[in-house]
């Protein structure tokens, strides 16, 4: 099975499970409508990645790893579309969850995905690997580093930017690297500076693509970043260096990573990914 | 320690562990805004009764468990408060968190609160137990059975009444107890249907409540079924119909605990507590 079948059988099967007989049928629209057809997946590709890197001796903890990861961040772009917060009409190139069925079902649908994480972690049956999964993964998304005090900051008087960044962009791309590594019985923590490096440099192509306008690659509006008053490193570094900065972010994680039996095949495969993000003359892959 | 006093100080201590440095202040503030002071923590109370009567072998266990049921039971009063919700101005007699603070610092602060229940979880050194204690309390929230299923039927253009009770009402009790139970090593599954009949026949207390009118007692403003056409106990059953159903709920709750040390001893705990609920010539333990 090749990556991408693997990562949408998992999340099917962990989806299946708790949407089932029973559940609120308007409730199991909505996740149904959150979590399928797939966006990138670059998360769950990214642990992928490094649990084969680090042996993946037991998939399907592996499995439950990567799903656990997607809801979460497909449970904070219904969160953070909601009205409150970007009041944001597309995401994925159709309606937000919100607009397509209403404001209650998008707060419950985000909620209902956060717990079915931790029930998808839950059904691993591995009590040696398991506290560490659950620890990369909790933090990833909690407080005081992962991605809901990332989207908190943006609501502080006096934002800690770099805290912010790398709390927003950087903990759940270093949620999937290190939930990969501890699915494979890796320590995680040789892994954390990966996903942070990778996640800052995703958020650069973030903010290429909503300044330059590629509505159509992203999936959501454009501008947002300008209209709301966000950061954004196109403005503070210009296009140049932007890409100067994603390139030496990508670097800098490659060169961070543990050794490993497949550090060589995963360097190959995150270069392979980074490679699409930008042109290919100005990618760190054609260096 | 009384069981008070050991309730506040693991609660504080798993707060205090994530809300620190670092931390966006404004969600430090609220998250300490709706976990403290404290409300009337009857979930809690019931995961380290049923713990206790289990053996308690394992303090800590028990602490993180019954403090991730409370901070979960916080996170959808949070959430359940809001705007598109019940859209309530009070609750535990003073403001509501999205009345204190705003509506998306409100939304952020539940989800931190679910992830915080279980990065709590995730912070116990126990393999052993940890499965367990895991799947009860992620199912005790979640889909298809948990507390967000059951608000999520409240959207429903036909909801399931029964399924709509035992989510809504049941489904945290029922996690209280099979988390005290899988904390001390026993088996969880034969402490689901105290829980259960607890929930049940807290809701048709908090029914009583609502439509007697007792907002000092309640916390929050009275007579919110019939504003928002909830289904409410009295309603269906008149007074004495709705107190004869507590006494029922009660006495089958209690019938239905599995032999273990402590089992009369937890016996006369819980009736000791449901008594303070109902003018004491009505409660069971009257009988």
């Amino acid at each position: 099975m090749d990556i991408k079948a693997r990562i949408e059988t998992a999340l099917a099967g962990a989806v299946d499970a708790a949407v089932t007989v029973g559940n609120p049928p308007r409730l199991t629209a909505a996740i149904r409508y959150a979590m399928f057809p797939p966006g990138a997946r670059l998360r769950p590709r990214l642990c992928l990645g490094v649990a084969g890197a680090c042996g993946d001796d037991r998939p399907h903890l592996t499995d439950a790893a990567s799903s656990a990861i997607e809801m979460l961040h497909c449970a904070s772009l219904i969160h953070d579309d909601m009205p409150c917060f970007d009041d944001a009409a597309t995401r994925r190139g159709k309606p937000t969850l919100h607009v397509a069925f209403d404001e209650p079902l998008a707060l419950l649908a985000g909620d209902a995905l956060i717990v079915l994480a931790f029930q998808t972690l839950a059904s691993c049956d591995a009590q040696d690997r398991l506290p560490a999964m659950l620890r990369v993964v909790s933090e990833a998304v909690g407080m005081p580093r992962g991605i809901v005090a990332g989207q908190a900051w943006e609501g502080e008087p006096e934002p800690d930017l770099a805290r912010y960044h790398a709390a927003k962009s950087g903990a759940l791309f270093a949620g999937a690297t290190m939930a990969g590594a501890a699915a494979a019985g890796h320590d995680p923590d040789h892994w954390e500076t990966l996903g942070m490096r990778l996640g800052a440099a995703y958020q650069v192509v973030d903010d290429i693509r909503d300044v330059t306008g590629d509505a159509k690659t992203l999936g959501k509006p454009t501008g947002q970043d300008a209209a709301l008053g966000r950061p954004n490193a196109v403005d503070e570094l210009g296009m140049a260096g932007a890409i100067d900065r994603f390139n030496f972010l990508i670097a800098e994680g490659l060169d961070s990573m543990p050794a490993c039996p497949g550090r060589d095949t995963l360097r190959t495969l995150i270069l392979a990914e980074t490679d699409r993000f930008l042109p290919k003359s100005q990618a760190v892959g054609a260096a």
